[in-house]
């Protein structure tokens, strides 16, 4: 079966496709707007693991609708939400996969997909939606990640990844300046995946 | 890491194994109370899967309390979710596991664990406690289940598990003999799992 699963690179999603690829044929699709080319990095993280990549470029509008809405907010956990569900939708969307997947965790605020959801989705494209961590929390994930993957850990501006939130900053910056994009984005740490242990 | 997973020898505590065993010591654990033999069935499944077994006993007093819960309800659903929270709770007072786990699945009715009892359990007891199948619904488990197991299917009462279902029937005919079974239980078909493909 050919399962498409959201990918940014990060430890989540990477664990979500070792937990699949014994029971599926796992593309890793990232989903971009076509403002930075930080989708690279996730390409580069699918060569380590020796997984097929995929891009999947989203409509411009809704990389302004979701910077509009976190600036709005002052916070980005809504503007985040609503590209993972527009990227859940161009990926059920896609004709060749009969499964999709995201890295969701159990403990995640954001992207949530619920049980609604995830049903509406598999009812209108006739596909599998499934979230294979989202019965796992932090510290199992965080456990297993560090029995399995080699990853670089650091600040989000510094990290090389390719989750929409490096788009979603520079469409803020060009809009309001990087003062505009410290308001919104809270200091936290990411990770990128560099290779399987 | 060791994990002990509450284990039937249905489906999909079977494909709760599978997905786990490449990244835990997997145990697989069934709770009983002493009342049938019915624990026999998932060390045989257990067997054929090549993956270590533990019976793990619980109180009588946990099934005639749930036994008088489901007569009183005239469904099993509260009964059977009170028994296995208390096998929860049992495994995870097991010393020798990093990790506890179960089948549940994103769209069971019964048994069901909140995220709020997950993060109980694993802060009590210092434990991860990992839901593999929580993020698939019912026709994503079917799929896989095709490509991965060899599977009997039947009604309940003619398909060798050792879910809590079997004893559960047992003390409440022990009390109000086959009428008071099928007044609680409704008709469905359960699975048993006889291999992998």
């Amino acid at each position: 079966m050919q399962l498409g699963l959201l990918y940014s690179g990060g430890k989540d999603s990477t664990l979500a496709a070792l937990l699949l690829e014994n029971f599926y044929d796992v593309t890793l699709a990232t989903a971009h707007f076509g403002i930075t080319d930080d989708w690279q990095h996730a390409e580069r993280a699918a060569a380590e693991l020796d997984l097929p990549f995929r891009r999947i470029e989203l409509d411009d509008a809704v990389a302004h609708d979701a910077a509009e809405r976190i600036r709005e907010d002052g916070f980005p956990r809504n503007g985040i939400q609503h590209v993972h569900q527009e990227a859940l939708e161009a990926l059920a969307a896609a004709d060749d996969f009969d499964a999709i997947a995201d890295g969701t965790r159990r403990d995640d605020r954001v992207p949530t997909v619920s049980r609604a959801q995830a049903q509406s989705l598999e009812d209108r494209h006739d596909v599998d939606y499934v979230a294979p961590l989202s019965g796992f929390g932090r510290g199992a994930v965080d456990r297993l990640v560090d029995s399995t993957l080699d990853v670089t850990v650091g600040p989000s501006e510094e990290i090389p990844r390719a989750d929409y939130e490096a788009e979603l900053r520079a469409v803020i910056a060009d809009q309001g300046g990087q003062e505009a994009v410290a308001e919104c984005f809270p200091d936290h740490d990411q990770t990128h995946v560099t290779g399987r242990r």
